[in-house]
């Protein structure tokens, strides 16, 4: 991409800057259809150092209301807290909102460059940076955002003239760092690096652009064009669904709820007394996970009544309150509905050597907003591969991901629902919209079946909890999460 | 992908064979849906020497009625004719009708890692192969393919063994050829080859399946099953309109219509002295091209009566009939508008050395069938992507392709229908559908605009040929012409 570089044909001085002018008022006119179209548009600028990113960036954004964009650095290394989170999760939580404008001053390039760089990101993990990203760029503009990346390139003599320049000059000579210096001096090695990632994460639905960034009016313009057909080409889209990938995970046997055996149970004696050993050992593995480092993720789904509530509390109750924490997931707020609908999660994840239990996951994009309509049919078609996506980036970066699906019979249900409703403190358990729920059970039965079916992938498979009698759907989920975490703590040895 | 494999939960032998039945039904029945939803299918079968992608196929197919199918060999080395054509050529004319079911026995794949073993395909080669590989397979499924491939994957050992077993007995040792022996005792460097074939080209809409070909029944099974889920999956984005890309190519400055000046002659006597030498010239220049496999494309578009014709009569006066061919391109024939719309012209490509003359072009995608609503509104707008990306494959190719608007305003488009209508020998050349299409002169010329602006590519820029005096666009053609081919000619040395 570098190194068969075109550079096009600049328009002289007059004309280059009526043509800024046409297109810096065509830019300002597309404010308000971004925001009528709900368009989230993502701007991201690479490149070379003193390439003139910034001046470029700061030109533009002068077009635009400051209401509705967003300048977001991310020129600095991944802190404490962010390293103990996948690669992914500090980008991803970036995101704009829909109908926002947001610019990057570089995003997960500089990150994996560098790491090429000075050798500390081996051949392996380049590859599975590279995935990431091109999973998650595909994944944004199949949510219909607006991804545009920009390289400004520049020549190595060109980079050196512009360093000296500003170190020349004791008002600009800060602005140069030893980075800067060091790219300047290793260029060719930089370029080839640099031209590799071009290339590796240049795919249809976010290609680079590079920019000529040899004079920053040209540059400009450059940039300004190739934003405003952009954005005319995603505005053309927005009416346009994204095809629904192929499955391409390796999948266990499939699981249909109706073949489950729903006949197991266990006596209040065995219960009590396993419930108590087997709490013991978790609460000594979780230690071990925290020494070791690995994240657990544990995705409660089920039937209402089902007893997700009294599982949950028998795995908090064996573990250390400094080392978990339970996240209840309800409807969307509207800054998360704004947002692709993973954004929510991937703010609710785990840092390494911590446990995250979700009571109802993610997976409610397939389930109740298929069924109520929340989504369309497109984003829950399309969510099946999305959710393995996700899943996929959790178990590459070492998470141990249990799903359970808490299984009962519809009569079991009634009685539930029925012992609530009677009993005056447990009311509160019960709501109309249970009731509601309730009258659909076929549909949702047909749907969690193509749900098991679409997601038990062998890095992340279901377990079924079959919790007619509660004591047992505890135990065994006690003794899945012991024998997972066992085998996590081998692997990790 | 062959690294990090992982096998799956293979079942026992008569779950293998229950579950074989159930998916061979499932396909059969997928049949007459492909038939209706006019899918075209592609399964595309790659894998190891011995690894029983044959025997796979053959069971396959036998669930298909013969009249839906075909299978297509590629696994041979290009011809003569074939070897003065762009490396996409032998492939692309094979793509299969609309509906239909078609199974290839290797395809690209080969011929691309055996370059990489032997070494004949340096690595910017092989990168230009990717490239056009990963293009053409996401033209094909926006433009509503499904493209199915797998990998059947054995390991060292088990390749060995079969190769052995079939050594052993007289009846089966011819099918062991040497390259099988070759590939088996390079396995290691092979499967690297393999590897990075099968990263680089592993894309959302066309991804790998690698299958476990560890055993017949156990490998057919999981291709009936990707099989299956990939023709679901298809049948559910038949619907989807496929998105609009962004334009990454370099583009000449803008042309409008309106802005060109219309008022340049010659007299009839510069005309013929002119005529005369560029003629020579150009006649000259032809035997030059020849011997260094330059192939030229010469692409027409314009008005009605702004004389295409007696331009083109000028140009290929002055070749060898040998070394040249016209193709004027009419409305495309049921078994070509089966087919991808690019098709037709794949196949009408000159050989390296020679000449072709397009009167009218792939451009009718974007004006006529555009205008008359021969294909959909997303199949226009998803047209000038492709069209640039075809003729970046020609380009790369090394052929010089010359793209000339003939330009003439609507009172002389008028008098010369007029004259035409009025003049019984020239009566033919009038129908009513020009007089039809005058009426929309000013749709023409807007979607005429947006092609210049879309299509003025760096590689295979317009040229517009100004045609009110016809001599003076003959001889803009001719110098035009020779000009790009002395330039040509020099690069090739």
């Amino acid at each position: 991409m570098l190194a068969d570089y075109v550079k096009g044909i600049r328009p002289d001085k007059e004309e280059l800057k009526r043509q800024i002018k046409a297109e810096e008022e065509k830019l300002f006119a597309s404010q308000m259809k971004i925001k009528e179209a709900k368009l989230p548009v993502m701007v991201i600028l690479e490149g070379w150092g003193s390439a003139g990113k910034g001046s470029v960036l700061g030109d533009i954004i002068k077009c635009i209301d400051p209401r509705f964009f967003k300048v977001v650095t991310m020129d600095k290394p991944p802190t404490e807290d962010e390293l103990r989170k996948p690669f992914l999760y500090r980008y991803f939580i970036e995101i704009p909102e829909k109908g926002k404008f947001q610019f990057y001053d570089t995003y997960w390039m500089g990150e994996v460059t560098k790491g090429v760089m000075d050798g500390s990101l081996s051949r392996k993990k380049y590859e599975d940076r590279i995935r990431s990203i091109n999973i998650t760029e595909r994944q944004l503009t199949d949510n219909g955002y607006l991804v545009m990346k920009f390289f400004f390139h520049i020549s190595e003599k060109e980079q050196k003239k512009r360093l000296d320049g500003l170190l020349a000059d004791p008002n600009t000579a800060w602005r140069v760092g030893e980075e800067d210096l060091k790219e300047n001096r290793s260029y060719k090695k930089c370029l080839k690096v640099y031209d590799q990632y071009l290339k590796d994460t240049d795919r249809d639905a976010a290609p680079w652009f590079v920019i000529d960034a040899g004079s920053q009016k040209w540059a400009r313009l450059q940039v300004l064009r190739y934003l405003n057909q952009g954005i005319d080409t995603a505005l053309k889209n927005t009416a346009v669904n994204a095809p629904v990938r192929q499955n391409v995970f390796r999948m266990n046997p499939v699981i249909r709820l109706s073949e489950i055996d729903l006949d197991k149970s266990l006596t209040e004696e065995e219960y009590k007394t396993r419930l108590k050993a087997l709490q013991d050992e978790l609460h000594g593995l979780h230690y071990a996970l925290y020494r070791k480092k690995v994240p657990v993720i544990i995705a409660y789904e089920g039937w209402d009544a089902a007893g997700k509530g009294g599982n949950i509390k028998r795995i908090a109750a064996a573990l250390d309150p400094r080392g978990y924490e339970v996240f209840p997931i309800a409807s969307p707020e509207p800054h998360e509905k704004a947002r692709h609908h993973l954004w929510r999660f991937w703010n609710r994840l785990p840092r390494t050597g911590h446990i995250a239990i979700y009571d109802r996951t993610w997976y409610g994009r397939v389930m109740v907003e298929r069924l109520e309509g929340f989504c369309s049919e497109n984003d829950w078609q399309r969510a099946y591969n999305e959710i393995n996506e996700f899943e996929k980036e959790l178990a590459d970066w070492g998470a141990v991901i249990l799903k359970f699906w808490i299984q009962i019979d519809s009569d079991t249900q009634l009685a539930r629902f029925t012992e609530r409703q009677n009993t005056p403190e447990k009311r509160w358990k019960i709501t109309d919209e249970d009731w509601r729920n309730r009258e659909k059970w076929d549909l949702y039965e047909a749907a969690v079946n193509e749900m098991l079916e679409k997601t038990n992938t062998v890095f992340a498979p279901w377990y079924v909890l079959e919790s007619v009698d509660k004591k047992y759907a505890r135990i065994k989920a006690l003794e899945i999460v012991i024998e997972a975490i066992k085998k996590a703590l081998k692997e990790a040895d």
